[in-house]
């Protein structure tokens, strides 16, 4: 669903939840495949059984990409992203663990260099089904302003 | 190929380069399957032609994901990756586009609450076939001391 | 995005449309072994190139798949597809089309098995870039009544 | 394998049932990632454990997709698919089910339009390892008719 | 399609030729992903370019695994692959050519173990659209004797 | 990571082994899909069950394609897959089983039309977690000599 939604209409503290999705023995498969990575602590069980996890985890890249993937089914069209200020991996994610996102808008400045738009900083705590945060992402994004706010 | 880097093995300066690899259509697609990102500016050329950039382009986690994949053809197990400090998406890649990462150790700490380890922040550069940074990540990792170093 | 609309609130002849959706060799050779559906119309060029439409087209049910799944950006926790009737194939899809989903409620009846709940018949018109009709899919939804309307 | 029967070579009532195959966690997964259906009832074990069926079940879509698919192994050179009247989705298929599809030729019509062909409706039921019904389809195949029949 | 074809029913100089399939960019990437190979021969068009083809070539792996599954659409149930003896890698095939594969029975010996089989080598010439040989595979079956033929 | 060994560089004797990596469900679902293999002793749980391994097994064509490119973390530039010599399949490889490949250079000669290279064949032994033998590919690579060799 496309919508516009311009820089002052984010509202600091304003926090939203998308749904869940759980993450799949299929999904470090393709991640895998898709990335290149074959680290054994992603793909070889044997080897992951005696590591301090006792099981295969999934890759930080997937978690970042599924987590912020997951706030994609609203598109703002006058917004796009810019980067991460921040990205930490906090907690290790399972093959069956279920995680969703909790978007919380955490600041707002003016762009120096161009002011008919501003960066919004989102704060993206991918959690799991037990409400633990295992990822954490800063996102910057670059808003237009409204027409007649400047 | 697996190997064990101490922190103290780390030069701040120190550049590498990876491989090549082309992003393909495909690339685009299993990706927007895999996270679920359907945006009109990755999978619907109609719209795209009409953006700023006259076509699709790559998603900005596909090219975190495999541009960090490409520096996973080495791996440190004396290190894990802790985060990312600054990610910027700088300019478009389109289907046809080679990426490859040139890695730089930028700079490197000794970890306060634990000093058996370190921080080390790598930039990773992913460059397009025209060497032009497309996307920027400051990759954090976590690395231990060597034995006799503390 | 979830949202609960109840029987009452469809109304015949209302008509929304999806985002677009660039149909790519990768989703055909993706469906093809998806499904084990590996007919030379869709996989084999030089064989397609001497048949009627001169190219690789489409599978039809891959364009079942992709036209409904456009729909699926709003998910309706008061319905649930129980069936279609009348799913025609009427124009070839190539590599390179984009398409759409215009969606028109066709008729509503109440069921005579559980008067709490309706069937609402919604037509689905996937369309190509020239807005063309490609595949026409009469679905069928079981709809819950609004509580007090029994 | 390729082969040509003409309409008049289907017999109504022949029956032929296909091999089977199981539906695996990476079905569900695929399908969402090719259709950009990621419903919760299909993706999300926390979601699906409190729903009626208490753990995820797999889309129409790709049970038609799959349930077609099977019967492909056999290509009729002389006859395309038409469309499909009357898909009921009857009971849910889980991970780990085996499905196959038992096919019926139910009925056969010369092409007022078109002499020289006719419509065939397939019944296909897509069974599960219970040989319980799960999806119907009846299928309508356009067939040229014997050079010599009309 | 099943069907029981035994030791006795293999007839030396007996051909049988597949339907063809396209090669394709996506297949390529789906291989590497699938078998972790990455080779800049496969998936670095700037690398390639420079190479002595010129373009970016399919793996030798992928086209034994295609051109051996293109003759899978009839399985033998009295038989089961037991290796292959001398493959080669004869020509490249690139993005676009159109594979088929040719098997012509070449040899068959009874089992010295196990007189209740025998093994029979098949040639499996996979040919491109030019019908040049591409790869070369004898792929090896061993075959149960008919009951009535010890 | 690239390197260049010459024919010289290779000694009779040597081994080497690569990382493991567990074997899916994944796995087998994208190789049919892959190469279009849908036999049910790798798809049809429900079939593989009744025989003579009691569950489904992986396929022949994929453990060559996998076990091969665990051996492609490291890439000799002047070298390239010429074929193979003898191929078995020795073992059933299941969901869940570990491989890697163990190489030993076996023997190497001058090849006879171009003294400015030799074969060099290495055995390549796919092991499970329980160190057996699964498949054995005798891989001939071609190398070129060492410029002052000749």
């Amino acid at each position: 669903m496309a919508e516009k939604t311009y820089f002052e209409g984010y509202e600091i503290g304003a926090v939203r939840e998308t749904g869940g999705r759980t993450i799949t023995e299929t999904d470090i498969v393709v991640h895998a495949g898709h990335t290149g990575d074959f680290f054994p602590h992603h793909l070889d069980e044997e080897f992951a059984r005696k590591g301090p996890f006792g099981r295969r985890i999934a890759h930080g890249t997937m978690l970042v990409a599924i987590g912020i993937g997951l706030t994609a089914g609203r598109v703002n069209e006058a917004a796009f992203a810019y980067g991460y200020d921040k990205v930490r991996f906090i907690r290790p994610v399972f093959i069956g663990d279920t995680i969703r996102t909790r978007v919380t808008v955490l600041e707002k400045v003016i762009d120096a260099k161009n002011p008919r738009r501003g960066r919004v900083t989102e704060r993206c705590e991918i959690l799991n089904q037990r409400s633990e945060i295992v990822v954490l992402v800063d996102q910057i994004l670059m808003v237009e302003r409204r027409p007649d706010a400047q």
